[in-house]
Protein backbone atom coordinates (compact mmCIF):
# COMPACT_ATOMS: atom_id res chain seq x y z
CA UNK A 1 0.00 0.00 0.00
CA UNK A 2 2.65 2.63 0.99
CA UNK A 3 4.40 1.46 -2.39
CA UNK A 4 1.24 2.37 -4.09
CA UNK A 5 0.79 5.35 -2.53
CA UNK A 6 4.89 6.47 -3.50
CA UNK A 7 4.00 5.42 -6.88
CA UNK A 8 1.40 7.53 -7.55
CA UNK A 9 2.69 10.31 -5.70
CA UNK A 10 5.97 10.00 -7.67
CA UNK A 11 3.66 11.11 -11.01
CA UNK A 12 1.22 13.44 -9.20
CA UNK A 13 4.92 15.74 -8.18
CA UNK A 14 5.84 15.70 -11.79
CA UNK A 15 2.68 17.78 -12.52
CA UNK A 16 3.42 21.07 -12.06
CA UNK A 17 0.28 22.67 -12.49
CA UNK A 18 -0.98 20.27 -9.02
CA UNK A 19 2.34 23.01 -7.47
CA UNK A 20 1.06 25.85 -8.31
CA UNK A 21 -2.34 25.22 -7.21
CA UNK A 22 -1.40 24.11 -4.11
CA UNK A 23 -3.02 20.79 -4.33
CA UNK A 24 -1.83 17.54 -2.16
CA UNK A 25 -2.19 13.73 -3.12
CA UNK A 26 -3.76 12.44 0.61
CA UNK A 27 -4.85 8.96 -0.16
CA UNK A 28 -4.63 6.43 -2.98
CA UNK A 29 -6.12 2.80 -2.59
CA UNK A 30 -6.62 0.66 -5.50
CA UNK A 31 -9.07 2.05 -7.45
CA UNK A 32 -9.66 5.43 -5.24
CA UNK A 33 -7.59 8.92 -4.63
CA UNK A 34 -8.18 11.76 -2.96
CA UNK A 35 -6.47 15.62 -3.67
CA UNK A 36 -6.86 18.40 -1.40
CA UNK A 37 -6.34 21.79 -2.12
CA UNK A 38 -7.06 25.25 -0.13
CA UNK A 39 -8.76 28.10 -0.74
CA UNK A 40 -6.65 31.00 -2.40
CA UNK A 41 -7.42 34.76 -3.82
CA UNK A 42 -5.44 34.11 -6.82
CA UNK A 43 -7.77 30.89 -7.42
CA UNK A 44 -11.10 32.19 -7.92
CA UNK A 45 -13.84 33.07 -10.32
CA UNK A 46 -15.71 36.68 -10.62
CA UNK A 47 -17.46 36.38 -7.64
CA UNK A 48 -14.67 35.10 -5.17
CA UNK A 49 -15.16 31.39 -5.23
CA UNK A 50 -12.84 29.13 -6.04
CA UNK A 51 -12.54 28.81 -10.29
CA UNK A 52 -14.22 26.09 -11.41
CA UNK A 53 -10.92 25.23 -13.33
CA UNK A 54 -9.20 24.76 -10.38
CA UNK A 55 -12.25 22.10 -8.85
CA UNK A 56 -12.21 20.40 -12.42
CA UNK A 57 -8.33 19.71 -12.28
CA UNK A 58 -8.44 18.46 -9.01
CA UNK A 59 -11.62 16.40 -10.26
CA UNK A 60 -9.61 14.53 -12.81
CA UNK A 61 -6.71 13.93 -11.88
CA UNK A 62 -8.04 12.24 -8.47
CA UNK A 63 -9.62 10.05 -11.57
CA UNK A 64 -6.53 9.77 -13.22
CA UNK A 65 -4.49 8.51 -10.26
CA UNK A 66 -8.00 5.85 -9.12
CA UNK A 67 -7.46 4.67 -12.84
CA UNK A 68 -3.83 4.66 -12.57
CA UNK A 69 -3.76 2.28 -9.13
CA UNK A 70 -5.69 -0.22 -11.05
CA UNK A 71 -2.97 -0.05 -14.18
CA UNK A 72 0.67 -2.56 -13.72
CA UNK A 73 3.45 -0.36 -13.06
CA UNK A 74 4.84 1.44 -15.51
CA UNK A 75 1.80 2.29 -16.85
CA UNK A 76 1.06 6.29 -17.38
CA UNK A 77 -2.48 7.34 -17.72
CA UNK A 78 -3.94 10.07 -19.97
CA UNK A 79 -7.73 11.63 -19.69
CA UNK A 80 -9.69 10.94 -22.99
CA UNK A 81 -12.92 12.60 -21.90
CA UNK A 82 -14.89 14.09 -18.77
CA UNK A 83 -17.89 15.54 -17.98
CA UNK A 84 -19.15 17.86 -15.34
CA UNK A 85 -21.47 19.45 -13.18
CA UNK A 86 -21.16 22.36 -11.39
CA UNK A 87 -23.75 21.63 -8.44
CA UNK A 88 -22.73 25.44 -6.69
CA UNK A 89 -20.39 27.80 -6.40
CA UNK A 90 -17.28 26.51 -4.45
CA UNK A 91 -17.25 28.19 -1.72
CA UNK A 92 -15.09 27.09 1.16
CA UNK A 93 -11.38 26.85 2.89
CA UNK A 94 -10.33 23.17 1.81
CA UNK A 95 -11.85 21.19 -1.19
CA UNK A 96 -11.11 17.48 -1.37
CA UNK A 97 -11.48 15.94 -4.81
CA UNK A 98 -12.42 12.01 -4.58
CA UNK A 99 -11.98 10.04 -8.17
CA UNK A 100 -13.46 6.30 -8.22
CA UNK A 101 -12.92 3.52 -10.61
CA UNK A 102 -16.34 1.98 -11.76
CA UNK A 103 -14.83 0.01 -14.53
CA UNK A 104 -11.51 -1.23 -15.52
CA UNK A 105 -10.72 -2.36 -19.27
CA UNK A 106 -7.59 -3.20 -20.33
CA UNK A 107 -7.15 -0.09 -22.07
CA UNK A 108 -10.41 2.60 -20.85
CA UNK A 109 -10.87 2.74 -17.57
CA UNK A 110 -14.29 4.31 -16.31
CA UNK A 111 -14.46 6.61 -12.86
CA UNK A 112 -16.96 8.87 -11.22
CA UNK A 113 -16.02 11.54 -8.61
CA UNK A 114 -16.92 14.54 -6.92
CA UNK A 115 -15.53 17.88 -4.96
CA UNK A 116 -16.18 18.27 -1.54
CA UNK A 117 -16.10 21.96 -0.28
CA UNK A 118 -15.33 22.69 3.18
CA UNK A 119 -16.21 25.51 5.64
CA UNK A 120 -15.48 24.79 9.21
CA UNK A 121 -17.47 21.81 10.21
CA UNK A 122 -19.52 21.46 6.93
CA UNK A 123 -19.67 20.04 3.78
CA UNK A 124 -20.92 20.56 0.13
CA UNK A 125 -20.84 18.60 -2.50
CA UNK A 126 -19.84 21.41 -5.73
CA UNK A 127 -18.46 19.30 -8.67
CA UNK A 128 -19.60 15.84 -10.40
CA UNK A 129 -17.45 14.03 -12.64
CA UNK A 130 -17.94 11.24 -14.72
CA UNK A 131 -14.31 10.32 -17.02
CA UNK A 132 -12.74 7.95 -19.50
CA UNK A 133 -9.28 7.62 -18.47
CA UNK A 134 -6.47 5.58 -20.99
CA UNK A 135 -3.73 3.52 -20.07
CA UNK A 136 -0.81 4.69 -22.30
CA UNK A 137 2.86 2.95 -21.83
CA UNK A 138 6.42 4.15 -21.97
CA UNK B 1 -18.85 46.38 -30.84
CA UNK B 2 -16.18 48.33 -28.55
CA UNK B 3 -18.67 48.13 -25.42
CA UNK B 4 -19.30 44.75 -25.66
CA UNK B 5 -15.29 43.58 -25.53
CA UNK B 6 -14.96 46.41 -22.40
CA UNK B 7 -18.02 44.89 -21.51
CA UNK B 8 -16.96 41.20 -21.00
CA UNK B 9 -13.37 42.55 -20.86
CA UNK B 10 -14.47 44.01 -17.56
CA UNK B 11 -16.06 40.48 -16.25
CA UNK B 12 -12.76 38.63 -17.70
CA UNK B 13 -10.09 40.72 -15.27
CA UNK B 14 -11.95 39.55 -11.96
CA UNK B 15 -10.80 36.11 -12.99
CA UNK B 16 -8.12 36.01 -11.05
CA UNK B 17 -6.91 32.52 -11.76
CA UNK B 18 -7.14 33.84 -15.85
CA UNK B 19 -4.56 36.50 -14.50
CA UNK B 20 -2.14 33.33 -12.69
CA UNK B 21 -2.49 31.47 -16.50
CA UNK B 22 -1.22 34.68 -18.06
CA UNK B 23 -4.84 34.13 -19.96
CA UNK B 24 -5.97 36.80 -22.31
CA UNK B 25 -9.22 37.93 -23.26
CA UNK B 26 -8.44 38.66 -27.49
CA UNK B 27 -11.51 38.55 -29.45
CA UNK B 28 -15.48 38.89 -28.13
CA UNK B 29 -18.04 39.51 -31.27
CA UNK B 30 -22.33 38.27 -30.69
CA UNK B 31 -21.59 34.94 -29.89
CA UNK B 32 -17.95 34.27 -29.69
CA UNK B 33 -15.13 34.68 -27.76
CA UNK B 34 -11.17 34.23 -27.76
CA UNK B 35 -8.98 33.66 -24.78
CA UNK B 36 -5.38 33.24 -25.63
CA UNK B 37 -2.84 32.04 -23.61
CA UNK B 38 1.32 30.95 -23.92
CA UNK B 39 2.89 28.25 -22.89
CA UNK B 40 4.61 28.31 -19.64
CA UNK B 41 5.88 25.83 -17.17
CA UNK B 42 4.83 25.89 -14.29
CA UNK B 43 1.34 24.74 -16.28
CA UNK B 44 1.97 21.43 -17.33
CA UNK B 45 1.05 18.01 -16.81
CA UNK B 46 3.60 14.91 -16.22
CA UNK B 47 5.49 14.80 -19.63
CA UNK B 48 6.09 18.55 -19.91
CA UNK B 49 2.87 19.82 -22.32
CA UNK B 50 0.34 22.04 -20.90
CA UNK B 51 -2.27 20.88 -18.72
CA UNK B 52 -5.40 19.70 -19.65
CA UNK B 53 -6.82 21.55 -16.48
CA UNK B 54 -5.28 25.05 -18.23
CA UNK B 55 -7.12 24.27 -21.92
CA UNK B 56 -10.39 23.43 -20.29
CA UNK B 57 -10.16 26.21 -18.47
CA UNK B 58 -9.72 28.44 -21.08
CA UNK B 59 -12.16 26.58 -23.33
CA UNK B 60 -15.17 27.26 -20.50
CA UNK B 61 -14.42 30.30 -20.11
CA UNK B 62 -14.46 31.24 -23.99
CA UNK B 63 -17.59 29.45 -23.86
CA UNK B 64 -19.36 31.36 -21.21
CA UNK B 65 -17.83 34.60 -22.59
CA UNK B 66 -19.42 33.43 -26.01
CA UNK B 67 -22.61 33.00 -23.88
CA UNK B 68 -22.58 36.37 -21.82
CA UNK B 69 -22.22 38.32 -25.47
CA UNK B 70 -25.34 37.68 -25.98
CA UNK B 71 -27.39 38.46 -22.84
CA UNK B 72 -28.68 41.70 -21.72
CA UNK B 73 -26.27 43.99 -19.92
CA UNK B 74 -26.30 43.25 -15.87
CA UNK B 75 -26.27 39.57 -17.02
CA UNK B 76 -23.34 37.90 -15.38
CA UNK B 77 -23.22 33.87 -16.62
CA UNK B 78 -22.03 30.54 -14.79
CA UNK B 79 -21.15 27.20 -16.24
CA UNK B 80 -23.70 24.76 -15.58
CA UNK B 81 -21.75 21.69 -17.00
CA UNK B 82 -19.28 20.83 -19.80
CA UNK B 83 -17.88 17.88 -21.66
CA UNK B 84 -14.59 17.98 -22.84
CA UNK B 85 -12.48 15.36 -25.15
CA UNK B 86 -9.04 15.94 -24.94
CA UNK B 87 -7.49 15.33 -28.95
CA UNK B 88 -3.79 15.04 -28.59
CA UNK B 89 -1.23 16.28 -25.70
CA UNK B 90 -1.02 20.12 -25.51
CA UNK B 91 2.11 20.66 -27.40
CA UNK B 92 2.83 24.21 -28.51
CA UNK B 93 3.81 27.68 -27.60
CA UNK B 94 0.21 29.06 -27.78
CA UNK B 95 -2.94 28.36 -27.06
CA UNK B 96 -6.52 29.48 -28.61
CA UNK B 97 -9.56 28.25 -27.26
CA UNK B 98 -12.34 29.86 -29.09
CA UNK B 99 -16.01 29.69 -27.96
CA UNK B 100 -19.54 30.00 -29.96
CA UNK B 101 -23.04 29.93 -29.04
CA UNK B 102 -25.33 27.25 -31.02
CA UNK B 103 -28.31 28.15 -28.82
CA UNK B 104 -29.65 31.37 -26.92
CA UNK B 105 -32.63 30.72 -24.42
CA UNK B 106 -33.57 33.13 -22.16
CA UNK B 107 -32.14 31.17 -19.40
CA UNK B 108 -29.74 28.46 -20.78
CA UNK B 109 -27.12 28.97 -23.82
CA UNK B 110 -25.68 25.92 -25.27
CA UNK B 111 -22.32 26.61 -26.70
CA UNK B 112 -19.58 24.15 -28.23
CA UNK B 113 -15.91 25.43 -28.47
CA UNK B 114 -12.35 24.03 -29.13
CA UNK B 115 -8.46 24.58 -28.46
CA UNK B 116 -5.84 25.02 -31.00
CA UNK B 117 -2.06 24.95 -29.97
CA UNK B 118 0.15 26.70 -32.21
CA UNK B 119 3.64 25.47 -32.69
CA UNK B 120 5.61 28.09 -35.38
CA UNK B 121 3.02 27.82 -38.01
CA UNK B 122 1.21 24.62 -37.47
CA UNK B 123 -1.95 24.63 -35.70
CA UNK B 124 -3.67 21.76 -34.07
CA UNK B 125 -6.62 20.94 -33.10
CA UNK B 126 -6.06 20.02 -28.95
CA UNK B 127 -9.58 19.48 -27.21
CA UNK B 128 -13.37 19.77 -28.01
CA UNK B 129 -16.07 21.59 -25.31
CA UNK B 130 -20.00 21.29 -25.32
CA UNK B 131 -21.12 23.56 -22.80
CA UNK B 132 -24.18 24.67 -21.12
CA UNK B 133 -24.08 27.98 -19.53
CA UNK B 134 -26.49 30.07 -17.54
CA UNK B 135 -27.53 33.62 -17.21
CA UNK B 136 -27.86 34.88 -13.61
CA UNK B 137 -28.76 38.15 -12.74
CA UNK B 138 -27.95 40.69 -9.64
CA UNK C 1 -46.29 7.75 -1.67
CA UNK C 2 -48.77 6.21 -3.61
CA UNK C 3 -49.83 9.67 -4.59
CA UNK C 4 -46.29 10.25 -5.85
CA UNK C 5 -45.81 6.75 -7.59
CA UNK C 6 -49.43 7.56 -9.76
CA UNK C 7 -48.67 11.60 -10.40
CA UNK C 8 -44.85 10.48 -11.74
CA UNK C 9 -47.03 7.38 -13.36
CA UNK C 10 -49.34 9.44 -15.70
CA UNK C 11 -46.65 11.04 -16.85
CA UNK C 12 -44.92 7.68 -18.13
CA UNK C 13 -47.62 6.35 -19.94
CA UNK C 14 -47.91 9.26 -21.67
CA UNK C 15 -44.49 8.54 -23.33
CA UNK C 16 -45.44 6.47 -26.36
CA UNK C 17 -41.74 5.15 -26.87
CA UNK C 18 -41.47 3.57 -23.26
CA UNK C 19 -44.64 1.27 -24.14
CA UNK C 20 -42.71 0.68 -27.95
CA UNK C 21 -39.98 -0.71 -26.03
CA UNK C 22 -41.75 -2.59 -23.02
CA UNK C 23 -40.16 -0.74 -20.45
CA UNK C 24 -41.96 -0.20 -17.05
CA UNK C 25 -42.24 2.38 -14.21
CA UNK C 26 -41.47 0.42 -11.11
CA UNK C 27 -40.09 2.36 -8.20
CA UNK C 28 -40.57 5.97 -7.69
CA UNK C 29 -39.51 7.36 -4.54
CA UNK C 30 -38.59 11.38 -3.29
CA UNK C 31 -35.75 11.80 -5.82
CA UNK C 32 -35.17 8.09 -7.09
CA UNK C 33 -36.60 6.52 -10.04
CA UNK C 34 -36.58 3.19 -11.75
CA UNK C 35 -37.32 1.93 -15.12
CA UNK C 36 -37.43 -2.22 -16.35
CA UNK C 37 -37.14 -3.42 -19.67
CA UNK C 38 -36.46 -6.94 -20.91
CA UNK C 39 -34.84 -8.16 -23.65
CA UNK C 40 -36.13 -8.24 -27.00
CA UNK C 41 -34.50 -9.06 -30.35
CA UNK C 42 -36.11 -5.96 -32.37
CA UNK C 43 -34.11 -3.97 -29.51
CA UNK C 44 -30.84 -4.66 -30.42
CA UNK C 45 -27.48 -3.85 -32.06
CA UNK C 46 -25.15 -5.59 -34.29
CA UNK C 47 -24.16 -8.24 -32.35
CA UNK C 48 -27.84 -9.36 -30.58
CA UNK C 49 -27.06 -7.48 -27.34
CA UNK C 50 -29.79 -4.32 -26.33
CA UNK C 51 -28.89 -1.39 -28.11
CA UNK C 52 -27.16 1.34 -26.56
CA UNK C 53 -30.30 3.86 -27.38
CA UNK C 54 -32.52 2.05 -25.63
CA UNK C 55 -30.43 1.75 -22.37
CA UNK C 56 -29.81 5.22 -22.42
CA UNK C 57 -33.34 5.97 -23.07
CA UNK C 58 -34.66 4.12 -19.63
CA UNK C 59 -31.81 5.35 -18.42
CA UNK C 60 -32.54 9.59 -19.20
CA UNK C 61 -36.02 8.29 -18.43
CA UNK C 62 -35.06 7.26 -14.90
CA UNK C 63 -33.02 10.14 -14.37
CA UNK C 64 -35.96 13.13 -15.50
CA UNK C 65 -38.62 10.58 -13.54
CA UNK C 66 -36.28 11.30 -10.19
CA UNK C 67 -36.11 14.89 -11.08
CA UNK C 68 -39.70 14.76 -11.57
CA UNK C 69 -40.65 13.42 -8.07
CA UNK C 70 -38.51 16.28 -6.41
CA UNK C 71 -41.01 19.04 -8.14
CA UNK C 72 -43.93 20.95 -7.10
CA UNK C 73 -47.14 19.31 -8.33
CA UNK C 74 -47.87 20.29 -11.82
CA UNK C 75 -44.46 20.77 -13.32
CA UNK C 76 -43.07 18.79 -16.12
CA UNK C 77 -39.56 18.24 -16.45
CA UNK C 78 -37.15 17.76 -20.01
CA UNK C 79 -33.60 16.88 -20.27
CA UNK C 80 -31.48 19.70 -21.01
CA UNK C 81 -28.48 17.21 -21.64
CA UNK C 82 -26.96 14.03 -20.73
CA UNK C 83 -23.97 12.30 -21.05
CA UNK C 84 -23.68 8.34 -20.68
CA UNK C 85 -20.46 5.50 -20.70
CA UNK C 86 -21.33 2.39 -21.82
CA UNK C 87 -19.31 -0.04 -19.67
CA UNK C 88 -19.90 -3.41 -21.51
CA UNK C 89 -22.46 -4.94 -24.04
CA UNK C 90 -25.81 -4.67 -22.36
CA UNK C 91 -26.26 -8.56 -22.22
CA UNK C 92 -29.09 -10.02 -20.47
CA UNK C 93 -32.51 -11.01 -19.96
CA UNK C 94 -34.05 -8.09 -17.96
CA UNK C 95 -32.18 -4.34 -17.62
CA UNK C 96 -32.80 -1.69 -14.76
CA UNK C 97 -32.31 1.77 -15.05
CA UNK C 98 -32.19 3.95 -11.57
CA UNK C 99 -31.96 7.68 -11.36
CA UNK C 100 -31.41 9.44 -8.51
CA UNK C 101 -31.20 13.25 -7.80
CA UNK C 102 -27.52 14.86 -6.66
CA UNK C 103 -28.88 18.24 -6.50
CA UNK C 104 -32.10 19.43 -7.05
CA UNK C 105 -32.44 23.46 -7.95
CA UNK C 106 -35.35 25.45 -8.39
CA UNK C 107 -35.11 25.26 -12.14
CA UNK C 108 -32.29 22.62 -13.34
CA UNK C 109 -32.20 19.27 -11.17
CA UNK C 110 -28.76 16.83 -11.31
CA UNK C 111 -29.08 13.81 -11.53
CA UNK C 112 -27.12 10.16 -11.61
CA UNK C 113 -27.76 6.66 -12.96
CA UNK C 114 -26.76 3.33 -14.23
CA UNK C 115 -28.44 0.29 -15.84
CA UNK C 116 -27.86 -3.01 -14.47
CA UNK C 117 -28.32 -6.13 -16.90
CA UNK C 118 -29.62 -9.30 -14.79
CA UNK C 119 -28.77 -12.53 -16.39
CA UNK C 120 -30.16 -14.97 -14.24
CA UNK C 121 -28.94 -14.35 -10.88
CA UNK C 122 -26.54 -12.00 -11.98
CA UNK C 123 -26.34 -8.06 -12.30
CA UNK C 124 -23.71 -6.33 -14.49
CA UNK C 125 -23.69 -2.85 -14.53
CA UNK C 126 -23.27 -1.95 -18.50
CA UNK C 127 -24.15 1.93 -18.35
CA UNK C 128 -23.43 4.84 -16.29
CA UNK C 129 -25.37 8.36 -16.51
CA UNK C 130 -24.89 11.77 -15.58
CA UNK C 131 -27.63 14.40 -16.42
CA UNK C 132 -29.66 17.97 -16.16
CA UNK C 133 -32.96 18.15 -15.85
CA UNK C 134 -35.22 21.25 -16.20
CA UNK C 135 -38.27 21.87 -14.75
CA UNK C 136 -41.16 23.28 -17.09
CA UNK C 137 -44.58 24.54 -16.09
CA UNK C 138 -47.84 23.96 -18.15
CA UNK D 1 -16.78 4.67 -52.81
CA UNK D 2 -20.54 2.34 -53.77
CA UNK D 3 -18.08 -0.29 -51.62
CA UNK D 4 -17.54 2.13 -48.43
CA UNK D 5 -21.46 2.50 -48.27
CA UNK D 6 -22.20 -1.00 -48.54
CA UNK D 7 -19.93 -1.81 -46.00
CA UNK D 8 -21.58 0.75 -43.71
CA UNK D 9 -24.93 -0.17 -44.90
CA UNK D 10 -24.15 -4.06 -44.00
CA UNK D 11 -23.68 -3.12 -40.05
CA UNK D 12 -26.35 -0.97 -40.00
CA UNK D 13 -29.38 -3.33 -41.43
CA UNK D 14 -27.99 -5.39 -38.65
CA UNK D 15 -29.31 -3.26 -36.23
CA UNK D 16 -32.25 -4.11 -35.46
CA UNK D 17 -33.52 -1.35 -33.63
CA UNK D 18 -32.93 1.18 -36.70
CA UNK D 19 -35.46 -0.99 -38.48
CA UNK D 20 -38.16 -0.61 -35.68
CA UNK D 21 -37.46 2.94 -35.94
CA UNK D 22 -37.89 3.17 -39.40
CA UNK D 23 -34.63 5.06 -39.66
CA UNK D 24 -32.35 4.79 -43.19
CA UNK D 25 -28.95 5.24 -43.61
CA UNK D 26 -28.41 8.00 -46.30
CA UNK D 27 -24.73 9.32 -46.56
CA UNK D 28 -21.78 7.61 -45.75
CA UNK D 29 -18.07 9.53 -46.99
CA UNK D 30 -15.02 9.20 -45.03
CA UNK D 31 -15.49 10.76 -41.92
CA UNK D 32 -19.42 11.15 -42.54
CA UNK D 33 -22.75 9.59 -42.12
CA UNK D 34 -26.50 10.53 -42.23
CA UNK D 35 -29.25 8.68 -40.54
CA UNK D 36 -32.83 9.87 -41.71
CA UNK D 37 -36.06 9.17 -39.81
CA UNK D 38 -39.65 10.09 -40.54
CA UNK D 39 -42.03 10.98 -37.49
CA UNK D 40 -44.20 8.70 -35.78
CA UNK D 41 -46.90 8.88 -33.08
CA UNK D 42 -44.92 5.62 -31.23
CA UNK D 43 -42.10 7.07 -30.80
CA UNK D 44 -43.13 10.23 -28.84
CA UNK D 45 -42.68 11.62 -25.58
CA UNK D 46 -45.42 13.10 -23.04
CA UNK D 47 -45.91 16.10 -25.63
CA UNK D 48 -46.05 14.39 -28.87
CA UNK D 49 -42.83 15.10 -30.32
CA UNK D 50 -40.02 12.84 -31.22
CA UNK D 51 -38.72 11.18 -28.28
CA UNK D 52 -34.95 12.30 -27.36
CA UNK D 53 -34.10 8.57 -27.04
CA UNK D 54 -34.91 8.14 -30.71
CA UNK D 55 -32.75 11.34 -32.11
CA UNK D 56 -30.53 10.28 -29.67
CA UNK D 57 -30.16 7.14 -31.05
CA UNK D 58 -29.51 7.99 -34.52
CA UNK D 59 -27.17 10.65 -33.86
CA UNK D 60 -25.16 8.57 -31.69
CA UNK D 61 -25.45 5.86 -34.77
CA UNK D 62 -24.33 8.30 -37.16
CA UNK D 63 -21.20 9.22 -35.70
CA UNK D 64 -20.49 5.60 -34.98
CA UNK D 65 -20.38 4.90 -39.10
CA UNK D 66 -18.54 8.05 -39.40
CA UNK D 67 -15.89 6.34 -37.49
CA UNK D 68 -16.14 3.13 -38.57
CA UNK D 69 -15.84 4.88 -42.39
CA UNK D 70 -12.64 5.91 -40.80
CA UNK D 71 -11.49 2.37 -40.15
CA UNK D 72 -9.58 -0.74 -41.83
CA UNK D 73 -12.59 -2.80 -43.68
CA UNK D 74 -13.28 -5.97 -40.80
CA UNK D 75 -13.64 -3.63 -38.33
CA UNK D 76 -16.42 -2.75 -36.11
CA UNK D 77 -17.23 -0.09 -33.77
CA UNK D 78 -18.22 0.21 -30.63
CA UNK D 79 -19.79 3.56 -28.67
CA UNK D 80 -17.30 4.19 -25.75
CA UNK D 81 -19.48 7.27 -24.28
CA UNK D 82 -21.39 10.60 -25.29
CA UNK D 83 -23.08 13.56 -24.23
CA UNK D 84 -25.79 15.31 -25.87
CA UNK D 85 -27.01 18.35 -25.84
CA UNK D 86 -30.94 18.88 -26.24
CA UNK D 87 -31.85 22.38 -27.72
CA UNK D 88 -35.46 22.42 -28.60
CA UNK D 89 -38.27 19.70 -28.44
CA UNK D 90 -38.16 17.59 -31.70
CA UNK D 91 -40.66 19.38 -33.14
CA UNK D 92 -41.27 17.93 -37.28
CA UNK D 93 -42.03 15.15 -40.06
CA UNK D 94 -38.38 14.18 -40.44
CA UNK D 95 -34.91 14.07 -39.00
CA UNK D 96 -31.73 14.18 -40.22
CA UNK D 97 -28.44 13.10 -37.83
CA UNK D 98 -25.35 13.80 -39.21
CA UNK D 99 -22.03 12.22 -37.51
CA UNK D 100 -18.73 13.91 -38.50
CA UNK D 101 -15.21 12.67 -37.19
CA UNK D 102 -13.12 15.28 -35.64
CA UNK D 103 -9.87 12.92 -34.66
CA UNK D 104 -9.25 9.47 -35.52
CA UNK D 105 -6.50 7.83 -33.64
CA UNK D 106 -5.88 3.68 -34.23
CA UNK D 107 -8.13 2.90 -31.17
CA UNK D 108 -10.33 5.49 -30.49
CA UNK D 109 -12.00 8.33 -33.32
CA UNK D 110 -13.65 11.62 -31.62
CA UNK D 111 -16.75 12.49 -33.27
CA UNK D 112 -19.25 15.55 -32.89
CA UNK D 113 -23.04 15.39 -34.85
CA UNK D 114 -26.12 17.18 -34.71
CA UNK D 115 -30.00 16.43 -35.71
CA UNK D 116 -31.67 18.35 -37.79
CA UNK D 117 -35.50 18.71 -37.41
CA UNK D 118 -37.47 19.31 -40.89
CA UNK D 119 -40.90 20.90 -40.34
CA UNK D 120 -41.69 21.44 -44.58
CA UNK D 121 -38.76 23.64 -45.90
CA UNK D 122 -37.26 24.48 -42.16
CA UNK D 123 -34.73 22.98 -40.44
CA UNK D 124 -34.05 23.56 -36.86
CA UNK D 125 -31.42 22.01 -34.94
CA UNK D 126 -32.64 20.31 -31.88
CA UNK D 127 -29.99 17.68 -30.87
CA UNK D 128 -25.76 18.16 -30.52
CA UNK D 129 -23.66 15.44 -30.18
CA UNK D 130 -19.61 14.52 -28.47
CA UNK D 131 -19.12 11.18 -28.53
CA UNK D 132 -15.55 9.07 -28.39
CA UNK D 133 -15.96 5.65 -30.75
CA UNK D 134 -13.38 2.96 -30.46
CA UNK D 135 -12.40 0.58 -33.20
CA UNK D 136 -12.82 -3.28 -32.30
CA UNK D 137 -12.25 -6.76 -34.32
CA UNK D 138 -13.48 -10.20 -34.57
Amino acid sequence: MADLFQRIHANFRRQRVMALFGAELKTVQEGLAEIELAYREDLTQQHGYLHAAVTTAIADSACGYAALSRMPEGSDVVSVEFKVNLLSPARGERFVARGEVVRAGRTLVVTRGEVMAWHGEEAQTVLLIQATMMRVTG
